[in-house]
């Protein structure tokens, strides 16, 4: 028989060791450091998600909403959607010649990296119209999958779509997990995103909210109805226009909203007006070592792309809007760090 | 010991019982008649859920898209939303002494349902505009969801809510129960639809697509963020507009498609232009005892709804697109008949 002392200790062990287990199963958020931005979202799930709380709210109204870039994953020193514009630019010169000549296209085909790097937004739209319009809406899309499953980034040497915040998966799965709909609101294009969102997060087309081409029906040789995509803006997807288009597309405010930039303004305006629990959320880029540092919120230089600034700071603290800081709130970036 | 026979014959029983159970635990379309309309929904099931079927779909890839008017519920002899438009004439009209003298609302307001019945779309566009914006997109959604809740019919003396095709319900319940999103592709207000249409249909709103007013955003009297709904068509959710909005808010295309007029043609054609096994279902209004007779398809005079023209007609057959008689297709038309 064994001693009094023995089954103490054995007791207190398999006690630690469940504990121990228990505390590894029940942490949803592992690579988030303890503090107020992992509390507000751990927060946020309880009340929404408790019976009797005060702001329950009941699974099919319950919604969250994410900005991409930047938020999702990398979006400096540039998109990986200009990117993926420029490589199309590339990609359909030889069918057209007279681009050689012709701005903005002469600028991107010299490969005049410093020249690129000063193409206006004008510039850009040209280059989306010209790579990203004039085919079936199929056709665009198997070459925005096929694009994005093998372009790599300078940095990491690895496929854009690995550099995702690991953190921000968690919370997409933690909150799945919890009954909401996961949206993601582009300010990129819709069809692009739409190309990889399910492999790279999880997240179906029918819940990607993004800046959209008109498409116009048509018939194929066959008489077969298809839909063309046309050289036309009809959803600019930033701005006011997210909180539009989240209306438009769900019917639904959302509980909660993440973005990083004035372009998510007031998406987290309209999202944290809502009765009952809401949470807005702001990624600060402040690391460096890790990713990068940028944007005058940070005490940085403002960039092209994504813009923290000051206002937004400001209006952060007034509102109630978490920021968070990648350096201090995040233990692991991507999850392909240890 | 019970003799051999009483086990024979109990066996016989139980199999008889258990078999008549079985039965009727597989139909799913109980209100349907055996014949080709049913037999093509199910065998659209079989084909595209069956594992190593040919035509196997993926769950994540399986879409059905509805029109509702006069496809899962009576449109006949006005749609519902007009009488909505013109109730909200009538309740607004206090705030509005000017309309006492102007037309459409003039005409509205007399009562004289002989030059009501003759607006215009042109009219009827000017009452939407007056009457479905100016207000928040939840002030609306209230006012449209109590309406819903409360207006009855000249026929039945039920709510409209509840004149809703029992056969269709049974086809959105099954392809849910196999995995395929049911979605609702109305011309009508998406925002009016979308009011009701998870009570009614079990669709919530980001499955409602329909026609739309621009939302602009703008704060309240407390600075909080708020959308208004704007006397300016958004989208025009009919004939071309139905395939192009499918493809917008869902990224995919259907397996199958079910309307009732030629606003439903480029919806059906797109659908059953995809690769695969594909249907397309048209419901024809030929049930003057039941429910109503219209539509030159059935022979009978053209109406100002709804519209089954011959040539929609011709263009079913030539591309397998299968047509319901209401009248030999389905056992029971509405829930509270027997």
């Amino acid at each position: 028989m064994p001693s009094r002392r023995f089954l103490l200790v054995s007791m207190a062990l398999a006690a630690w060791l469940w504990g121990a287990t228990a505390h590894a199963q029940t942490d949803p958020l592992p690579s988030w450091n303890d503090g107020p931005a992992k509390q507000a979202i751990l927060d946020l799930v309880r009340s929404t998600t408790e019976p009797g709380s005060p702001d329950y709210v009941a699974p099919p109204d319950r919604l969250a909403t994410f900005d991409q870039d930047g938020t999702l994953w990398v979006e400096h020193p540039v998109y990986s959607q200009v990117v993926f514009a420029l490589d199309r630019v590339v990609a359909l010169a030889p069918e057209h010649p007279e681009w050689k000549k012709k701005e903005p296209f002469k600028t991107v085909l010299s490969g005049d990296r410093a020249a690129i790097a000063k193409l206006s937004l004008r510039n850009l739209e040209a280059i989306v119209f010209a790579t990203h319009a004039g085919m079936s809406v199929e056709a665009f899309n198997a070459t925005a999958a096929d694009w994005a499953a093998k372009a790599t980034d300078h940095r990491w040497h690895k496929p854009y779509t690995e550099l995702v915040y690991q953190p921000m998966q968690e919370v997409l799965a933690l909150l799945r997990a919890n009954g909401f709909r996961t949206y993601i609101v582009t300010g990129g294009g819709q069809a692009f995103v739409r190309s990889y969102a399910q492999r790279v997060y999880g997240v179906g087309p029918s819940e990607v909210i993004g800046s959209s081409l008109e498409t116009g029906y048509d018939y194929d040789a066959k008489g077969q109805g298809e839909l063309i995509r046309e050289p036309k803006v009809q959803l600019n997807n930033n701005n006011s226009g997210k909180a539009e288009d989240i209306y438009l597309f769900t019917g639904q405010r959302p509980q909660a909203a993440f973005g990083n930039t004035s372009g998510d303004r007031e998406m987290l305006e309209w999202t944290t007006a809502g009765g009952g629990k809401r949470l807005g959320m702001l990624v600060l880029h402040d690391d460096a070592e890790r990713e990068y540092a940028y944007g005058p919120a940070a005490g940085l230089p403002d960039t092209k792309v994504g813009t923290f600034t000051p206002k937004l700071m400001d209006e952060a603290k007034q509102r109630g809007w978490v920021v968070i800081s990648m350096k201090d709130d995040w233990k692991r970036i991507f999850a392909f760090e240890p």
